[in-house]
């Protein structure tokens, strides 16, 4: 091997490693931590991350990389080298340009805004936040500055979580979302269909639900001897290293399907994390591609898998067994209608399916026009409550069930919201290809096999780490580039159906 | 405050952090760690290692220390400061002497000899383990040699665990307690009496058993806002910062005071650890004086409280409300004898009271025989059963019950056993004191109230940080050195009177 990316590949494992740690840390402050320990985290994680950024934008990585360049784009240390030294010379010149004072302010920022977030909150009082927000998006905006962008500086701040994702191709998807959306949760409204949710407002026992959840995962394919199922206030899933993937969730008594979603959600993110190719470990050749493609995992085996008749067929009898005497009475067309209910909801994390997307619009807007400079921090909320109306026929009665509703400004992460939608497109293009190359899937769904539908996204996906990007791998998977058109047919199809609209 | 000394204690506050972070992720290995994860886990553990030695022996803290060093002696930065500097001199001076290559091979063989004493306990294979026990004595005194000694070359590793203790200390201690005790145990075994513990071998459901050694640990003083309880394969407690103090036990359902005792222990640990002042936090002002120190506070909490009629007066319809319908039946006399039952016995962790310091000695003695070349890593089995037969009058039939038991060895922990028995005699003369300063003592004990007790251990001992030397510590809070002699005299006393002998 040439010493020199030798050399680099045993930076890149203290790298992987310190992001491990930093990882776990996090994960220990979502569920077990005590209490009174979050002051001294914070400064855990604080010095992780600085860590962290000193040695990945250190002069000796600008000289393995500058030295590699040349032999990794001629193809001589092979594809895999390639990639690898590709995505770290892009992570290196985006992270080397923010001085270092810039990124100790941020993270006190972070800190700060974050604190004043859970209290406005609280308080359902925006001023609260104000002040913190006005300075996060002026943060962000110098952010984007030194980045640079071609055309919208909200590029900028999108590639950390979509590389080459940009505004001008975000703007028709999103457009046509609301097209066709906005009337069909409309049509949906008018139809006053609602399903019976009479057997799932029971009391399942949240042991059981846990046990339940845990089958189900076990079926897909998640492997629990390298990784783990928790409880925490916001459920999510941290790939530490390709046999170490932690995820979350949360329990309602009354709602058992919460647990149940929440998990196959998570456990797509975790079999995306477990499917690396672990010789690859700790280089981009064993990351994911993008947040969008992430997402794409999830929402595949939550949505497309986890809502549909055929998963259910083979559900159904499993969940009657978990909840003995409960759930008895409860028949399959009952268990589908009631898994794809369709409701307007002031919150995010709770919308269904289909105006889930609305939602993401919403910030989407916001966060393209914040940074633009075209809106004002001070205007959120009351245009937040208008385009509520819009698109969702609702108004918030507070600010805690709008404009203060989600955690991600308070740290900063503006880019992220449009991946959850490109998530959705994704997986819909992925998951009708998988159904194309494996005629006997929803079969084989309906006996509890996941394994062909796993071993496709492994082989197609998940093993092929950052070797493309997300465009690229979508267009090479589906012979198709990224669009909303095949996503928004399946909606329309799917619950016109249900909904007789 | 001195800029130079500022610029230290900014020093340690990341060394802190680092270890904070290192126990973390090493109480995560011994809790929630998914068996697949151990290889990474053991890679990111030793380059924590890495970064802790290289902060702690660079040049920067070299020279902050030597510019210190006059102001610290003189006094003009004030007591705390001095205890800090001093603190930090001793061990960078000691740290500083070992190469880096020494330290990788240690931390390599480490691994690798816990791997080879896990395969031979299983197997109960001495020679299985014996080339990896050789090479860990050999590199030990080498350490030794490097760290330098007057007297014995043990001496120079017992300082890593109880600084200040060396053999010539210790052998008289030890002498006198094989003296007077290897008789005790003779005769009580000769008495033949024995306690009922009938209702002490039913079934414990392992809910109520933590719920209950929650309940003591709370009364006790434990914090649970600044700390937690967990599960493990071997109890310990990890005090991450004084405010995120972790401790681990194990459960026997037939057995409900194997983990209530397994969570005093800890506990004692734990306050001690929550007892700090955070002013202090991260300096050696905050850290504990020395592991025979630590240990005084868990066994005093363990022995001395936890095994008296005092506190089972306050315990009893505590622990029959715990278990209803299955230790209502217990009366006092039952529980106190029953807690303090002496059985000569193989396995150093099940040891009774008096009869651990046998196992003890009998691993002070073997360490430094090694040390000194009197014996050889081959001698070990049949040393070790001779010596068992003629402290305890038992022989392991096999090495897994005998040589083989400890952890410690495969770790290269040379001169950490003898702190266990230092523990035993400090916890005896503080709890003797204590009794005196605090004249109703018993009565609160036997009410439940521990909180006198406590806040003189917290004034005394765990506020003090490493101000004082283990020696002198205890002569200033007892007016006496250590010495042997007042805890085997309790020891007599209590026994002689529960045995009759």
């Amino acid at each position: 091997m040439n010493p020199t990316y030798e050399k680099l590949l045993t930076r890149l494992k203290e790298l992987h490693h310190l992001g491990s740690i930093s990882g776990l840390v996090s994960w220990d402050q979502e569920t077990y931590m005590p209490p009174k320990a979050g002051a001294d985290r914070a400064e855990q994680l604080a010095l992780l991350s600085s860590l962290i950024h000193q040695r990945l934008i250190s002069d000796e990585m600008g000289e393995l990389l500058e030295t590699l360049r040349a032999p990794a784009e001629s193809g001589e240390l092979g594809a895999e080298a390639a990639v690898n030294v590709r995505e770290l010379r892009r992570t290196y010149a985006r992270k080397k340009k923010l001085p270092t004072e810039l990124v100790e302010e941020i993270s006190r920022t972070r800190s700060l805004a974050q604190q004043a977030w859970v209290k406005a909150r609280q308080a359902s009082d925006f001023p609260l936040f104000k002040p913190w927000l006005e300075k996060t998006v002026e943060l962000q905006r110098q952010v984007a500055v030194l980045y640079g962008y071609k055309q919208d500086i909200y590029d900028a701040l999108i590639e950390d979580y979509e590389p080459g994702m940009t505004v001008a191709e975000l703007d028709p998807i999103f457009a046509e979302i609301r097209s066709r959306t906005v009337p069909l949760v409309a049509a949906i409204v008018r139809s006053g269909r609602r399903p019976d949710r009479a057997i799932l407002s029971r009391r399942y026992p949240i042991e059981q639900q846990k046990a339940f959840g845990m089958e189900i995962a076990r079926a897909m394919g998640f492997d629990f001897e390298a990784g783990r199922l928790d409880t925490s206030a916001h459920p999510f899933c941290s790939g530490l290293t390709v046999r170490d993937v932690r995820m979350t969730t949360r329990y309602r008594e009354t709602d058992p399907l919460s647990s149940l979603y929440g998990i196959m959600h998570e456990s797509g993110h975790g079999l995306y994390d477990q499917g690396f190719d672990p010789r690859h470990a700790g280089t981009p050749m064993a990351e994911a591609v993008s947040l969008g493609i992430h997402e794409s995992q999830s929402r595949l085996w939550e949505n497309l898998v986890g809502r549909s008749r055929a998963f259910w067929t083979f559900a159904l009898p499993r969940f009657k067994a978990a909840f003995p005497g409960i759930a008895g009475d409860l028949d399959l067309d009952t268990i589908t209608w009631a898994v794809n209910e369709v409701t307007p909801s002031l919150i995010r994390v709770e919308a269904d399916e289909v105006t889930y997307n609305l939602h993401i619009l919403l910030r989407f807007e916001l966060e393209r026009d914040l940074l633009n400079g075209r809106v004002q921090v001070s205007d959120l909320p009351g245009i937040w409550s208008d385009r509520m109306a819009a698109y969702l026929g609702l108004r918030p009665p507070d600010d805690a069930r709008g404009v203060l509703q989600d955690i991600h400004w308070s740290f900063g992460l503006f880019g992220y919201f449009p991946t959850y939608t490109l998530g959705n497109l994704y997986g819909d293009q992925f998951f009708e290809t998988a159904r194309r190359d494996l005629p006997d899937m929803d079969d084989r769904v309906a006996r509890g096999d996941f394994q062909p539908l796993r071993e496709w996204l492994r082989e197609k996906i998940h093993s092929q780490g950052m070797r493309y990007k997300a465009k690229e791998l979508v267009e090479r998977v589906t012979g198709k580039p990224p669009a909303s058109d095949a996503f928004l047919n399946y909606m329309e199809r799917k619950f016109g159906e249900l909904y007789g609209v």
